[in-house]
């Protein structure tokens, strides 16, 4: 078989397990006061330059979005993202419930990108009136829905027309390593240098079990996020087990070594397109829209092919996602290419 | 250091590391349409004798009961609770935050059990006018707070009260294996044949790293639940590591051979107290009260012991919560109770 | 002056003074237990043809809508209306607040009314996963945003839809009375017969100094609401000053008579506009949308006349929102038309 | 008959009636921007002596306890009140509502009013960990349920304990005026110059239709109550109706010239009760609470006598709360005497 249906369809590395079996050594202290979780929120405030930033681990990216956003937006505010954002179509209104109720404003972006154009457009229609919500946070997303990557100056550019009202910005930082990657962006340049206020550290996407870090760099934030975490249900009592992942990933560059796999599987897949699919959006990640003619997806999956169908473009197209993990070998794509051209 | 802080300060037994490794084999869906969580769901099940149950998986305690009492509360609704219950004093307002603002209405317990009069006057003072809230649930914790246990037949004294009410019925299981070693129940005549409605089924303190199932025996709540898990942020993405720790725990009876050790640990410890210290409250399960003379606290530090002290029941005393686990020793316990004596 | 910026700025007429004063005699039981609730509670009965609708007074617009809608979607579901909906638009968000986090859905209209099309699409869209919303509930409004109205048979195309996917559908009638005397159409005709469930029956718009009547058709949903209401601060103690303002209303048709001079007013506007102004919607009731040449405010301002400027639809024009009132006459609509005019 | 079963039981004085009537003159702008709402909220701030307080009008006092929480205290906080308080007993969970899920804490009070040794106690037992509610607000309420009053100083020893942790401080002004004239405090001494920070300042209990200003003295407040007040549907369109009450209600002193009507018929009352009745509470306002001889009950409802039962404190006894307002008159009182008489 060959997995193209997400990211998080995939195996973890051998060294996230040897972290576990290291981190299972005799008693911890819960709830993350143990030695393990304070290196680890350490090493995270080193990777982001940010000496006071509140570094939270939670398991799920949904949790690590929604307390973001909980803590950037208030109940009458509007949370303002690209359409396709997953906060918006893809967590079932956690941000909804996390925030009390605030209202996510979808942001129809290019190829995946919000445009200044269209932010500016929308905040110039946003507040000044007690009737409607008031400007309330921007989150953004990288890699985008649409696998596409934003440069921290494309990110910049966002955030200031934010700033200037106001409002804190969100990174959903779900595949952050897969976008570091793509841009050679350091962590701070991704970030606060460009805005950002607090930022979802993905880690489940990119080869843990389950594990994100919420960062925060406003240092003033830190209880509050931690009391919204524990009221959540997210503040795990032995937290050594998530943090033990996270440190593993992050000893010798494993989270940027396995993110680089992922996206040359990207690259690899769609230049071996040729003629026989298109790409959808610019391919500059691990996640990649095709076209092909009607009739692939049944060779596709006769070939053992596993990915999501997507919308049809065309007449005569058939569509697709596909995602590329840490674990795909060439011999994953080149098997995919060869059915694809039949 | 002999450690008696709590059971989540435990690390986790092999056998739990081993069934991630069996688990981490090649790609798996996400969200729980995976094979081995269907086969955990369907062991849970079975060990409950309620083959339509809804059974879903979560990371902690606190989702695992607030979940539970969202499906079981509506927001004007009244929870009636021990009035030391975790659910009240120890989740930082979890349970209103997933309910939707409902009272958590704490009823005085006899050595942390809820008595059935203590409840009857509660109820007779709720409902009936729209001014105050209504009966909403009833939330019961076995292993109590205090270390005690309920019997199948004290569970049902109690939910007979509430089901008159039309009120649902939730358990609190953080501890419910040690429950069931203690009384000798089986896991249905301690929930669905005693009148509970939904269970959190703990695993954490248990020996897993984080892992507790939700139990609903109605499966017309099922998908309501998985709607509330989702927007939570409690539905996991690699949901197979969750439940194959759970396969690891029920393999072989480990989760009731983990649970007898701490509770037979919790008996050894007790039974040593001989003249240097008396139980608070009567020793059923793995958590024990006791106070002791002034002086005693140091002595035991010195000796390495961990634990937290505890309000003094009388001046001249000290006092302590003492919880053992599956990893507790005989040696641990006679080292404690060596240093106890002096 | 001229007043046309809303039927909120116009005085009540003086038969709800007189009703005030008849109703302010001697002692009443509070919060609705009174003698006239009862009485108007009843006549709404036989208003819309439902002797067994739960009524229930509030005293604004946002908060009958807003209970309607907690009364009709879950916290996880989507609330489909049409994209300029004042739910979605002008309640700074508490559809969101009252049902726990819904998210609103606009669908895109034709001059304020959804089409079925347009409903059909994001039906297709909605539901059958976990990841999001789920079918929660209709809104449309009558009057629409845009001053056009809805038939019977055109809200029954559109709850169709909705009951087939077990949606509720809720009726915003601010201006239902407006709508009423548009369309010809009964209470009844206008709302249960055509699907409706719940319909928000608005009074302050139309003469009263802030009374709404929710009106929920599935009397199983009384008791629920009374709670909901209660909860959100909106059950009156003296509850005899709503009723009897809504008592004196419905006296003599004088909802209808009041409806039918607002509508009046707004068909004179339009017909005078001649080549002056041409209006950006059908003038179907009273609220009247005009586009016109640049400079034409500040003439209209000069001579008295007050109302919202609007987006202008075109360069070299300017655009206004007009509202007629029970208490517009002929005078003040020619009077604005003489400086129209110019 | 006689009524004592509350103060919102009564009529409206004609003053009322009269400003309804002066107020509904021609147009006036929506939404509290008309020249009469501006007018009672500065006269409003004079009365408190707070020039730049925020005054916000809602309708009832439900609304205006719920809001003044909202803003004093995040979903994770503590409200402690007294334990039979009416933000606890009798609001249907508004308060959890409009908090997003704070927990109420019920202090036990002497008389109604709360002391406190017992509120540095219950302080003493919260916060300092992530795993309990924190220090929230202080909610007090003057005239208290047992129909006893605070002093100012007796306000402030109970501030200063909640101000030293950070808390905020409400006073339910239900019956504030029935307080003020009972104490001879001015508004400013009661509320800010005691500490308090936020007062629902109550018309509606003393003579309005209802009619409650929400006063805050911190005025970087005012922008978030707006919104709070707007989302929670009690934005009144047509605000001017509010507002002409109170401004009636505020001219030459009417507002304590009806308070202190119903504070000297509550005297008169319990002056008469000479050996038929004993009350249960001091009365030092307008809400008795009385025991007396099995069998009074029958003969009081036999001579036409509304009030609500109590419970009796000791067998051989019934019990009754009495209200009088400012429309219970001297035969009223002394009719009710004579049939307790017997």
């Amino acid at each position: 078989m060959m997995h193209f249906a997400s990211d998080n369809t995939a195996p973890v590395p051998p060294q996230i397990l040897a972290a576990l079996a290291r981190a299972n050594q005799g008693y911890a202290m819960g709830y993350g006061n143990d030695p393990l979780t304070l290196r680890v929120q350490s090493r995270i405030r080193d990777l982001f330059e940010a000496p006071e930033a509140a570094v939270h681990l939670v398991s799920t990216g949904t949790a690590a979005n929604s307390l973001a956003l909980a803590l950037s937006c208030p109940p009458w505010g509007a949370v303002f993202c690209e359409a396709d954002a997953h906060v918006q179509m893809d967590e079932c209104g956690a941000p909804e419930f996390f925030t009390g109720g605030a209202k996510l404003v979808g942001i129809r972006g290019d190829h995946g990108r919000m445009t200044p154009d269209a932010l500016a457009d929308a905040l110039a229609r946003t507040g000044g009136s007690v009737h409607g919500v008031q400007p309330g946070a921007l989150s953004l997303t990288n890699v985008t829905e649409a696998g596409t990557v934003y440069s921290p100056d494309a990110i910049a550019a966002l955030t200031t027309l934010a700033r200037a009202r106001g409002m804190a910005c969100h990174l959903d930082g779900a595949r952050f390593a897969n976008a570091i990657v793509a841009t050679g962006a350091t962590p701070a340049q991704m970030t606060w240098k460009a805005g950002i206020d607090v930022v979802s550290f993905g880690g489940t996407k990119n080869g843990l079990m389950g594990v994100e870090a919420v960062v925060v760099f406003d240092k003033a934030r830190a209880w509050e996020l931690e009391l919204r975490r524990k009221r959540a249900g997210h503040l795990a009592s032995k937290m050594r087990y998530l943090a033990a992942q996270m440190d593993g990933w992050l000893d010798d560059g494993l989270w940027l070594h396995l993110a680089r796999q992922a996206n040359a599987m990207g690259g690899r897949l769609a230049a071996g397109f040729a003629n026989h699919a298109r790409p959808l959006h610019p391919v500059e990640a691990n996640i990649i829209f095709a076209a092909w003619p009607e009739g692939t997806h049944a060779r596709l999956k006769a070939a053992g092919a596993v990915y999501y169908p997507w919308a049809a473009p065309a007449p005569g197209e058939e569509a697709a996602r596909l995602v590329t993990s840490w674990s795909t070998t060439d011999a994953d794509v080149d098997g995919f290419l060869a059915a694809l051209a039949g």
